[in-house]
């Protein structure tokens, strides 16, 4: 069971049957030369993400719905101006990857009452939710969302996927959160269109280099927030009885699910 | 059908049969000396307004639980710094007023998985809520709250009623809302105690006077959030469908919730 293993770990491990990532994406073990492709690499579905990753989605969805952001500004410039009022099934949100987690975090927010559609590479059942595929899909999603919510793994097929061209598919003044890896979103791209006004606010919680380089211009942005890498923390009891259950089921010969694609890379 | 009418109103009108609030809080009309007590004012009991304070209270909940405020800071002063997790079962909500919108909050929030309990005139049932009645019962809701969420009219019994010895006895590090009026909440004593860092955040929609004077210090204020009056706004289409439903009742010599007690003055 491993979360970010020297390179040593693999070459001294020749008895291995299967290896377990303590985390949800496992670009980074899939980076590492020494990772041997003949065990089975096993990602953490839930782990107790599930439910912080909804908690962390749902805070920014209400902050979008009720406009705290706008509200904060007005406070800064001393202005008392009520804004319009809006239900949820008003509030577009588009979820980009729905997976383990996406999937949930975009069922959590329809059961609630927004606006959601998923994004995806292949399709999902998701009861009132739209599913969307390939670069048409993706662009429909973008055009229909005031707030997207970014839950892909990184792969060779997702790294930068999220640029300029993409980011201004967006209706004016729509918000982003990336809660899963930074590399998926071209950061000069989103700080120039946070600049001209066209993206009101971006919850950023991963970032190309963690922790954030001191001098990085998102620290300093007033429509940026940032946590440390921290949406979803991996719950070291609930990891350990999911991780034992799946061993259960490897030693006893049954499939598991969760098992990594080397292929598709994740 | 009345907010905040002329005074002049009540004394033209000398056939009413009844008189209906179109907000929550009737405490401006029972200041009017020109009200007619012999019939029925009726306040608002929902009228849209309880899931807009749903949503509103749920942000205020998450953004406590996630720390949301403290990464603020942090990002302030460029400082990376990882907070441990909390369960929503170990975040403690105190919920002042629990009635047509105190109480549907609380059961939100409960059934959200927080630890909620309740402080009201009156004993409440509220499966999985603890009740707590008179000063007693406030000390112990306050002493026991990480977030204390109010939802009291303003009455004789309540103007002033949160105080600096009631602020004091909140856990250090808690937070507040007020969402129901102004004058319940000591304004004095709040900033006092966030100034002293006892206080962690204040939430406010509601102010003795409004609009928020230009030069009162909650504006400026680090650790004061202000919406300026929006927490929950009166959806007029549910508002007439409610309030023509009481009408049919009252025509019928049916009996109808929400009148005001003169005596408790809500």
């Amino acid at each position: 069971m491993v979360w970010k293993p020297p390179a040593a770990l693999f070459e001294a491990q020749t008895g291995l049957k299967a290896i377990f990532s303590l985390g949800a994406g496992v670009n980074g073990l899939l980076d590492m030369p020494s990772l041997p492709r003949q065990v089975p690499l096993v990602r953490m579905e839930d782990g107790g993400m599930r439910e912080q990753m909804i908690e962390y989605a749902l805070y920014v969805a209400l902050r979008q719905l009720r406009r705290f952001a706008a509200y904060e500004r007005d406070q800064n410039a001393g202005t008392w101006q009520p804004r319009g009022a809006r239900t949820r099934s008003k509030l577009r949100i588009g979820v980009l990857g729905a997976g383990a987690l996406g999937g949930q975090v975009a069922r959590a927010l329809a059961d609630f009452g927004f606006s959601v559609s998923v994004w995806s590479r292949t399709p999902k059942r998701l009861d009132g939710i739209l599913s969307c595929q390939g670069d048409d899909g993706l662009d429909h999603v973008l055009a229909n969302s005031d707030l997207i919510l970014m839950f892909l793994p990184l792969t060779d097929a997702t790294r930068g996927l999220v640029g300029h061209a993409q980011l201004q598919k967006l209706p004016h003044g729509a918000s982003i959160a990336n809660l899963s890896r930074g590399e998926v979103l071209d950061d000069d791209a989103l700080l120039a269109l946070l600049d001209s006004g066209h993206i009101d606010e971006a919850h950023l919680d991963v970032f190309a280099r963690e922790p954030l380089p001191e001098d990085h211009p998102y620290w300093r942005h007033p429509r940026v927030r940032i946590t440390p890498h921290v949406a979803a923390l991996t719950d070291h009891r609930m990891a350990a009885e999911q991780v034992a259950a799946k061993i259960r089921q490897l030693e006893s010969g049954q499939a598991i699910t969760g098992v990594v694609d080397f292929e598709r890379q994740y």
